[in-house]
């Protein structure tokens, strides 16, 4: 089968630092192209995942992020290069309501935003002629009235993650600087634990600047330390040196690929059970979930008791990018 | 004639400060309906047009500029309310683009941008099957590869500006916090011409705010006065008290409402010779156009000598609303 994959503009396939969808759409490409698929993809120019690629793109600009002006020029140059492919995988908001798609070919879109009941109107919109993927069943459920055709939870090759064993002996967060995130309460429940904590986040949005500045640095005291932004090694060593990623989310989160990413390393999770994390974390075998600060505190004591085998196993066995393949491939099919 | 508009979601129509194209979708609305036709608008939820709206809308968030994520919802809302009419004006970005427009209804789109690469290709994909308007023939000369099917300068109405007699003896600029608008440039010319001069300027992006306090705060001095974003009156008040708009713009305008706004107060405008500039300002008569800063201050000095009344005549034959309306009405009535 020859598979056109869309990305956003604004982040390369695989990302740098931060960009969970276009570390699934990486994930995803070349797991496809692994199963002798043909694989093209339209990403932005510094992409540099090692399957065909649709030229002519511009370079990853994150200061666009979310813009019109840049995603429709994006979505109309993806749409003119796949007039060859069997099936089209779109990962834009724009791309599924564009009006000029070239005839006959069906559409996929893998919804990786919130179901705002703004954005409900955009997917109801989609599923008119395009088949729908939720990332949780959360997502799904969240949102009754649009049409989602299949559940597919994202998955990531544990090849490209070295286990870890926690000997760094800290509590890790990794995410954005953004208050949903659950930075404030991640350095609350790690003190209560009396573990230390290291923070890694994204920062490049103004507001996500000004909410560190303002909230975050004020809390900082000598058990927490801000590393920044890390590359895909620099992550992979900060969650496996760590005795648990601490994940007390404040919104319900479609798909936390962090917490993949924290099981692939063999390292247990810690998390709010809000949005995809009960979904994820088996609460007493790859992780805790937990509501109340105390009790997130106790059940960060206790992470190190959990075998870092069964983490790593179920990345291994439930999300690894061979069985989200195996899913989208069965949709595929069952499409066209 | 029952004719639909579309604004963009994010200012309400008419705009309460800044907004060029929402002031021009609020003279053309009125003065359609004043001409006998039918019109309803889709805008923001706190517009106060007074013509037939459609409901639903949120109100115009002005953070959200740009992004596809307000602007397909606003989209997909206003199309669907839109089934009844015989055209519809659309000024938005992804509104021409969107694949499940009402079928049989033609559209008209006005370009409000400028003719970026990237844009150009946006809006060759807009002609495939909607009729563009340019909105100055600097604009439509500037992307020979887009089918322009006509230029339609904006216009206003004169009756809503009341004629000013400069005696304020100051220059002014009007327009956003931003360099390719001219601000540095502007002070300088009015210091050397020896004239006061009076900023008014639109302030609410982070980048707007850091090129204010960076570049523009440290070179106020006690002739130059910043009075930040004015309403409609407080805007026909600077304007019709000031000797002249200075508008040394450093990029290619596609079309500078602020100039029709000047002239309809009596003000002759100072302006650079790019963009729409030439088509707005007759040369000795309305203004002066020059390139070089001792140039500029020159001609502001001899501001004062044009004749105000030719200021506002000009607008009431070449820039009023009613003669802009008129050439909607052809086109409209041309594609139909």
């Amino acid at each position: 089968m020859r598979i056109g994959l869309i990305a956003p503009p604004w982040i390369p396939v695989p990302p740098v630092g931060y960009g969970g969808t276009e570390a699934m759409i990486h994930a995803l490409a070349t797991s496809l192209a692994a199963a002798g698929h043909s694989v093209v993809l339209a990403a932005a120019a510094d992409s540099t995942c090692p399957v065909e690629r649709i030229g002519g793109f511009a370079p990853a600009e994150r200061a666009a992020m979310g813009r019109t002006s840049s995603e429709l020029p994006h979505v109309i140059r993806a749409y003119a290069g796949l007039v060859d492919v069997d099936i089209i995988h779109d990962h834009t908001l724009a791309g599924p309501l564009y009006r000029h798609r070239p005839p006959g070919i069906p559409v996929v879109s893998t919804i990786h935003s919130d179901m705002t009941p703004e954005l409900c109107r955009v997917y109801e919109a989609f599923s008119r002629d395009v088949s729908l993927v939720a990332i949780s069943q959360h997502q799904a459920n969240s949102a009754p009235d649009v049409k989602i055709r299949r559940v597919i939870h994202h998955g990531i090759d544990p090849a490209t993650v070295p286990p870890g064993d926690g000997a760094g002996g800290y509590a890790c967060f990794l995410g954005r600087m953004a208050p949903c995130k659950g930075i404030a309460e991640a350095i609350e429940v790690a003190r209560r634990a009396g573990m230390q904590l290291k923070i890694a986040a994204k920062m490049s949005q103004p507001a996500e600047v000004d909410y560190f500045r303002s909230v975050i640095a004020p809390l900082l005291g000598p058990e927490e330390e801000f590393v920044g932004e890390l590359d895909a090694a620099g992550k992979f060593a900060l969650l496996g040196n760590a005795v648990a990623l601490l994940n007390p989310v404040q919104w319900d989160e479609p798909f936390g690929m962090v917490m993949i990413e924290a099981l692939a390393a063999g390292t247990p999770v810690v998390a709010t059970p809000r949005g995809s994390a009960p979904e994820i974390i088996e609460h007493g075998v790859t992780g805790f979930l937990a509501a109340a600060t105390d009790e997130l505190a106790s059940c960060l004591q206790r992470a190190s008791g959990l075998d870092r085998y069964d983490c790593r196993s179920a990345v291994e066995t439930r999300f690894s990018a061979e069985a989200m393949t195996r899913k989208y491939m069965e949709l595929f099919e069952d499409v066209l």
